[in-house]
């Protein structure tokens, strides 16, 4: 058994955490932390965990953390670059699920995220976990950055165009949408019900924390700079991100083939058939991410649509896909739930 | 043109008075409050005002009310009590939307409210805003007590059977459910579309502050104490209350005839053919209320449904209902748009 | 293994029959019919089940289902009926998801069901699959009536006071909320999003087919007649059941004690702290029924408040949970899913 | 006055057209038709117009038709084509708000509507209804083509850019995002509640029939072929869609300037300040599309953002502007309801 601490955890990757790994057969849940919520039981602050969690949230200052195998971070960013130096010295693995060693380049990480950084050496130390693109440097990873749900949608639609060479890489667009719980759990009016809700726009047009994060990706695929427009959208539904991607062709490719191909081997990544299109509430409340590759008019756009459940391939359940690949564990234990739908 | 000033202004009942009063021939808008965002030009903060509301947020202190014909305040519980006397003093009709002047009983207004009332010598000089009970008083009244959305709602539904004295007074119940949008525009964790979205709860069960305003109401209806238990319930959508009324009947009577004779002359209460199911979306924007009486398979408990837009006939339309009966205009002057639907 | 045949299959119980059974330990899932979609693979219905459920629908015709275990309906009403004693015959089990064998009284459910029986001499055969107050029948059972979404709320909430004889059983009231996968996956204008969203209504008022059995539910369980109103209503959501129910107390009872009795040993019955509030995400896309019992003010009137997943302990959990009772297999095998919130 | 028929008016259009048309002070509502609801009152089907339109659904073949000053056809792709000529030649000015007279192209429009055309020789007489590009053609037309909702909001997008010249005009891409009451008040299993809620995807993506639509307008404003491609998606909620538009610039231009000027003597469009996010609900139940011009991190791909409510400016709303335009009445009137916001 895999002996667990979680950082945070009032938040949704929190519950989202807990929801998985109590149903984990390798994870003990050990300890989690909140300042603030230290001692109300789990379950009450997250009802669908009644007599399945039986923790209660520790002051931090006490919680055991460093008897734990690993410790995720699901935490505001800025919280894990304090805290991993410590953890990794008592020989603890860490995943943060926060951006904090996302971006390799830390002026660009200080500029984005409007904060220098508590702790820049570790961040080359850091595995970018996207087992897709980094399943080996995982396995050996003491410290694991989980990507960003948006970017976990963006590149797994991109890489395969990318990595073949075969689109105008220096105009790709990233017109994204996201249901409301990518805000998170945090009392701000924009994302009440009452606001969000029978609504649809478009938000962080002028520069959003993941294009940086995106970008990066993708030019390591690439092995150049990228250009990328990318556009969210906040739309009204609890979970999903779709994102539909445009590029231009620059070569004669068979699509379906390449992306078929690229993704044979993956569990959590579904190709699906020509002309098929995503939906969201096909991924929810599971770790898998939908692709289609589309065409239109035999012209010289191709357009990628890629659905995950922001939550799990976007955040939790990824964590627990990449403490999978570190613990030499099947990378599909106990994230095989079947999604729900309706 | 009436001159009409806005205490508060930055909530829901606030941007939906300012929607309807834009389109209204005789208001004249000539002054609205935030301390917090004071400078702000209103249509900044609510988009749909573009073009049709001029105003900026003034600062209370300077803000020219005294000068108005009439000031409504959008306020939370407790602000109206502390300006009312001035306003008054300075010949200004005062129309409160919150709850300040509601409950005739002050201890019961300061339990209920949990804070001391600033202004009790004021409470009985309020006239309590229910134009379907109280037209006359409201004629002459100085300061109106504008009633809350789900006490219009329950006890529209009721008063015909309390009046008639057909049904037990002493076993009422009332199953109300409202959106989210009742909850007011603040930031709170629960009201979040991520919380509130996809979900059903009951709420304020052990005791809700409408609880002594709807029993008041049906009190002096009776002529006697009521018996009510009253359960409200959340339910995700942006408007609507709809409650769902049980009562034992007492007496034979023609349930539809007592209910259409009792509404007959009402502009804003419409009620329904026998068997009919009022749904909220067919009064949404609008100031009507909606009713239907049934006896389901003939016993001797009658339900009635009644169903309100919670900012309009709930609060705000029914503010300018008001304001339309004080100043000797037309009752639905203003108030006439038709529900949108879908 | 437990060979298993599927009736039916495209609507919401269907898929998530095959969501549920797709994770059970034990179920080998053998044949699914639909005679629209015959030769369709059952994934291309329903993405979610794309790479985990391989079978395709098959013409009932020839769909070996003698050969299975246990055959599942989920058909609309009127179907199993005249299929059901050939398979019993074959020494299949049959657990019916629709209406056919729920009411003893052949002539009650032709006068609710608007059809004569096909099979009258099956119908005391059939044991009404409420594990919670027929366990012990259950498991000897050739063919189980699974109860309907909004009786397994109300009945569940009602069962402690009824059985301990503590209300009065005259006058029952069931204020129910229903999300909209409760009318099924039929094309029908009512349950358009664009009908449906930011809306709430009551329906059936007047008379609606679960009526009949809660009604023989409780009096089962009362020894005698009782006198319910039963009012549901379509709240804008995917799945869940809420029921706040009321009735008279005619005896000093603990009622928190009485309700931590009765389900004491029950798995799927949740008994919340007192003061509780249960919501239906705390429940969604698990087995769990949550209750919380209430008595406002002190007063003579109980409320009960209880939650469901109307697809899982109102439908096809519960019929998991039959199953695994029938087979021997631990109660809660398979229907261990954390519910998913947010 | 301005008597008023209109042919069809079951479903969504029809609904808005009355809504509005009762609120217009010129409009006299003559005669509404549906062969299939032929005698019942429209309040019966549509309960928000209860009180304020008084007509029945008259049968086609008799309803007084050709007595009217104008037809609006609310009905399904076909049927103006078959009715247009007579009502014509009798002196009935025309407005279809279906698509049989959207492309000049015959064989075109045969090819996206998959039907002969009934009546090719009128299309060339027909005008295309958006005001912004054919106000003085729309003044003395017969028969008005009613633009489609997509291609309202994508067209007042695009036509700044195409008419100055200033973007690749090969390469235009628009991710387009509607609610779902522009499917229709069709009974379909995909736009049910159950469906399309808390989900979210891409259609068309091979081929939509706004393309060919959208397509035409662009070129006719650029005097030459266009590129486009075109990805509508659904997104849960009931009214609004979202463009957002993504071109190439070609020429250094002040992005918000060219904007403003182009609309700034248009009523219905609101060019919002440099930085906007438009929302959908900003404009819900309103007659007015609002765009932001964005320029992201100051690269050369322009990103233009337009919202309207799809069934006002991209329908009913539209169609009545259009009406106001042919009988010489001011452009704005009946249609300056304040949008509903929350």
């Amino acid at each position: 058994m895999i002996k667990i601490g979680i950082v945070g955890g009032t938040g949704y990757t929190g519950v989202e955490l807990l929801r998985i790994l109590a149903q984990h057969p390798q994870a003990e849940l050990t300890t989690i932390t909140s300042r603030k919520e230290a001692g109300m039981p789990v379950s009450d602050m997250f009802p669908n965990l009644r007599g399945r969690v039986k923790l209660a949230f520790e002051d931090p200052a006490t919680a055991p953390l460093t008897q734990c195998d690993v410790v995720f971070f699901a935490t505001p960013n800025g919280i894990a670059m304090t805290q991993a130096r410590d953890l990794l010295e008592a020989g603890v693995r860490v995943i943060d699920l926060a951006a904090d060693f996302r971006i390799t380049d830390v002026p660009t990480w200080e500029k984005w995220y409007g904060m220098p950084h508590a702790c820049p050496e570790l961040v080359s130390d850091a595995v970018y976990g996207l087992p897709e693109i980094n399943r080996e440097k995982i396995k050996g990873a003491r410290l694991i950055a989980n990507p960003g749900c948006y970017p976990t949608a963006v590149q797994l639609g991109f890489l395969p165009l990318i990595e073949a060479g075969v689109v105008d890489r220096a105009h790709l667009i990233a017109d994204a949408k996201s249901g409301v719980s990518g805000a998170g759990r945090k009392a701000e009016v924009h994302a009440l019900l009452a606001e969000a809700a029978d609504n649809f726009k478009a938000y962080g047009v002028a520069g959003h924390r993941h294009l940086p994060e995106i970008r990066q990706g993708l030019a390591r695929a690439a092995g150049r700079e990228v250009g990328l427009t990318f556009v969210p959208h906040l739309t009204p539904m609890i979970r999903g991100i779709e994102a539909t991607l445009y590029a231009r062709l620059t070569k004669e490719v068979d699509l379906q083939a390449l992306f078929e191909q690229r993704y044979r081997d993956e569990a959590f990544v579904d190709v699906m058939a020509p002309g098929a299109l995503p939906e969201t509430r096909s991924v929810r409340a599971s770790n898998v991410c939908r692709i289609a590759v589309h065409r239109p008019q035999g012209g010289d756009t191709v357009v990628v649509l890629s659905v995950i459940d922001n939550l799990v391939k976007g955040a939790s359940g990824q964590a627990v896909q990449n403490m999978n690949i570190l613990f030499g564990l099947p990378e599909t234990l106990g994230l095989d739930q079947v999604p729900v739908l309706p």
